[in-house]
């Protein structure tokens, strides 16, 4: 469905980079649910372009909620968001020259050169603004279901942070600093650093995780949660890799090794390792849910690089201005962490029904 | 849509491991697609257990088309196909106790105990021949639109597979034999081996190759090519790990190493790397469309393993007797394969309507 | 989604009127419902022909279940089912020379000649079968939670039966009968034999209710109770008008009279009178569901008709042979029905949860 | 999708009556569609409540496009339209005592009380401005095609306008005036303003026409032409009845006299009658698509009413103040025809590819 993801919960997104607004609409949410203006804004914050490692487009991010709040609680019915873009600079984009690694060339192929190719236009990160509004309004919700999402940077330039142990702890940490690790990362910081005086850029890995859900959720093959997660991360343009638990480490294990073993614990099932993160055949096992992301370095860097003037057709060098980011890594933390939200409540919704808000349910 | 997969083509999978047929239902396919039966056995016989590495269980999978079908070609109206169970020991599974890192316990949540526990039930890989038998009608018919599809086993039991190189050529080579791998693999077998000598078992990494798609295909944000295709791969079972192009690799770059340069040569728009697999901002760019995934060892091991036994709610050793498969990584190239015609013929359908196998398209 | 219907609960249909099997898969049904094979088998008798009302094709529709079910109830992953074609007499029919208000020529447009022509191919009425199984699977489980479904042949050929008046006993005797009229209908068979005799046919209005539905079912706009009903009834070939309440009555009608007083009885917000059938705002208010449908006759009839030879491309004389009903009402009656159990399960599920069958809800 | 409606085109609309804005996502537009800005404002003119048989409620309906436009093309990605609201009156509104026939009471069940009841919400039909300006946006693209659209109140209070005769002179007619009749209707204009002198209200018939769609377009079963068209048809809170070609008077007819005559007349294919409004099979067969739908009178009349208070549970008595229509169908002949456009572009898209508007198809 394009621009529309999730079935019992439905979240619609439009805007360009240089366009009056970005937004979404969501659909099915349930009715009752508070709408958190600060923690909103707070996330936002969190996306929003601020310190060295970030791009120099400053944007308020002063979010509008056109419908479907109704005395500060979610009525049920749509909730349209929308962003204004403020502080654009049109003028540093051509269009004819597609930048490497970016959309602009498969967009000129798939729009016919109708597409706003403003900043990369629809394509644009800031299109995920508005998945961050989105998921501004379902994680408090998600919280009060005892449920916790939080993403911090594995990896970055060669820097590596620890993998989640204490979740719930780490979760609360890395929910509260702005440049979301578990150990310090100073050297990290160094690195991104020294690719920005490089002119260059730098990707990393995010490690995710989301506790609380109960066993049951989610389908067997084609919605299984890892389809839903991934179907959702892989539509955040940087996102080139995808895996749960072990991932690709499980690869190159043993049955033996990789096998987590089923235990009756505080009168709970419990898994005593958790390599497949949280899921087997699709549905939740009550243990978190661990899902990393590889993130591509930025495409768009100072040095030049090669490509085609698509109206002469010939081959051409290409030097992108405009304001970008060296890493990305620390903005796409609070978007996956919005994703993952909107995946989790429409599957407990598809569960439980749409009241499960209001309702709860039976672990 | 749960056991539901696609848009304008819509392929929907039932069917337990010892039930009484496993069977698809493909909807909105293109009339006048030929159905070649020996292309579909000589597929089901790929991924059907036949030598060392595999599962003594032997089924003739001797599929039925009972819709859509009419005089040797599609009819446009949907194709039903069973594939009967025959080779079925039931006696082999006992509920209750759930077989570590299997859907068992995850299932008896969801499905409140009214699951059918024998095998795997609608879990078992032998869901995956009904996907092969669906791929074995549309890889033909994407053949004829000259788009070609193959998977070799990249990574198993610590044996490494070279990577794709001269595409077209090695998808022909892998297609033509039974252990699909490029160079050659008697080392990858004798690992296989060992671990099955030692009632244990082996994962892998599966890497794939589409060629010949056009570009312009797929859509931005929810509904990119890495969203579609990596949503079915996961439903896969033992898929745990997807990733596109350099995928986790691009994690470890710089933006100047990681972005592909784009040239005009030979009257045509490539790119002179292939780091991001053939997609930008979700959309094909013409390149060959490259994506790897990971496949967890299987979990059936003759190994004791910790279990609980859920009746009586007390921790249990497990002994997995029935028959298992050492390594399904051979067995899950043709999977992958008939997966991603499922995703190319769907992204087709959509962008060029349900007719396009039969006027095909303007590269 | 073509030939799939149903979010939460989704059936897929497929099938030829001369191929090997015609069947339904439902996916997403809830684990534990029983399978009452006596009660489907009743139900496929209904829909069967067998009077002097229908055509002389005599199917025994045996249907086998193929998925789904274990020991005697749903485990809550795909139901596939099918049933064998077997009184098949493909001589009667040729390609070329289009029935008319057939799907014959239209079908040949949109599958350019590839479509299985014979008796109608998918078009046939003999698909109906395959919603009456899946309705002969939905409808006692929702009797258990108290909704009733029945309908009748509210007018035929001219003659009129009485509307529902006291539904609930008025469903009982009409689900009881294998000519569906609330009082005594002599006069219409007698109508319909004489059509029949005039080798023409007739059609019909069919009056259903919906009763024990809670109140806050359905969705504004584009999912209105309304919306999903008249989607699935309209699937039925013969059907061309669907009307809610009063219906078009309404449109004749002052706002005074139309309205629906409210009132507070017995513990329960109650209508006074009934002219919205049960929906306000698309949205269920626990009054009885009323829904009209308008069959028209019979296209197939044996009197001389005007057509055109596609072949020749002239027109034609054309006199069908095969064998047909002078109507359909009767059988109609129960594929209604089970189109509407289709649409309140998978309403109750979207809105209870997938469980709303196992748990309940409450009024 | 609830608030979100078609497949390759798809469709969001949300707001309230009372709220900030109401508004609509387009996705999956074609590329290079013109928008035309004149045309839309003319559109929600005619929506608009302006002449004695309208409320006095006066909106200047000053819409923004916030994405999806560029150089004033459609660029392809999602089209994002608000339509701010400005003169609302929420005093006149109290939460508590239903009216009668409106969905407050359903609103209240559904939504557990959270929703926004002024002016009746997200349910109130000022959000169908929404949908009248997403026609605006495709109904001249569709013109483009040769495809066109119209809808003239076919009854109204007792009096009757002719059926459509000569189509597209009358379309042309119809669409070029502010209340449209095909012949002159001072005396139904006359009855509609008997009823707003006696405080009450009328509904009526809409009669639309669509010329200019090829053959094959639709599907067989759940996406026949009637079951889109009617799923979206129904989704307007006034609609309680639609009917294709002659509907439900088809149920009186015999098969001799309801058969459409096929013929081959000046190269093409047509049926001599159009009984069944241009659909077989669920399928374009290239006739006038005709459809039907009763509009129930305004549910908000002036005269008392009986209901009940919800927070004292006991019978009251309700006068409902507020602004109101007398009659609706003037300004429901351009939501219809709105509503058509959507239907129809989608299944274009759907079947000759999303680029069909800048293609074209062979008919």
């Amino acid at each position: 469905m394009k621009n529309t993801f999730g079935n019992s919960i439905a979240v619609t997104i439009f805007g360009e980079s240089h366009g009056q607004a970005i937004g979404a609409v969501i659909d099915g949410i349930c009715p009752g649910i508070e709408i958190n203006d600060e923690f909103i804004s707070s996330q936002l914050t969190k996306r929003r372009p601020s310190g060295p490692t970030d791009t120099k487009r400053r944007e308020k991010d002063e979010y509008k909620i056109l419908s479907g709040v109704f005395e500060g609680k979610a009525t049920g019915t749509p909730i349209a968001i929308i962003i204004p873009n403020e502080d654009t600079r049109s003028g540093d984009y051509k269009r004819g020259i597609p930048r490497p690694s970016h959309a602009d060339y498969t967009a000129s192929v798939k729009y016919h050169g109708y597409e706003d190719y403003r900043g990369g236009g629809h394509f644009s990160g800031r299109v995920t603004a508005a998945l961050v509004a989105v998921g501004g309004i379902l994680i408090p919700a998600l919280n009060k279901l005892g449920i916790k999402i939080g993403t911090h940077i594995l990896e970055c330039a060669g820097v590596r942070d620890k993998a989640f142990e204490n979740i719930e702890k780490e979760i609360e940490k890395i929910n509260s600093i702005s440049f979301p690790t578990i150990s310090d990362q100073a050297k990290m910081l160094d690195e991104i650093e020294r690719a920005r005086l490089d002119s260059d850029s730098v990707g990393g890995i995010l490690e995710s995780a989301i506790i609380g859900m109960p066993a049951g959720v989610g389908e067997p093959w084609f919605d299984s949660v890892e389809s839903i997660i991934s179907h959702a991360l892989f539509s955040i343009g940087a996102v080139k890799g995808v895996e749960f638990g072990r991932g690709f480490e499980l690869a190159r294990m043993r049955g033996s090794q990789a096998n987590d073993p089923i235990a009756y614990e505080n009168g709970k099932i419990i898994t005593k390792t958790n390599n497949n993160g949280g899921i087997n055949g699709g549905i939740t096992n009550s243990m978190p849910i661990i899902v990393k992301c590889a993130i591509k370095p930025t495409p768009s860097i100072a040095l030049e690089q090669e490509s085609v003037d698509l109206e002469k057709m010939e081959n051409t060098k290409l030097e992108i201005k405009g304001r970008h980011d060296p890493a990305i890594v620390r903005r796409a933390c609070v978007v996956v962490d919005s994703v993952l939200a909107i995946c989790v409540s429409d599957m407990l919704a598809q569960r439980y029904g749409t009241d499960v808000f209001l309702k709860g349910f039976d672990k």
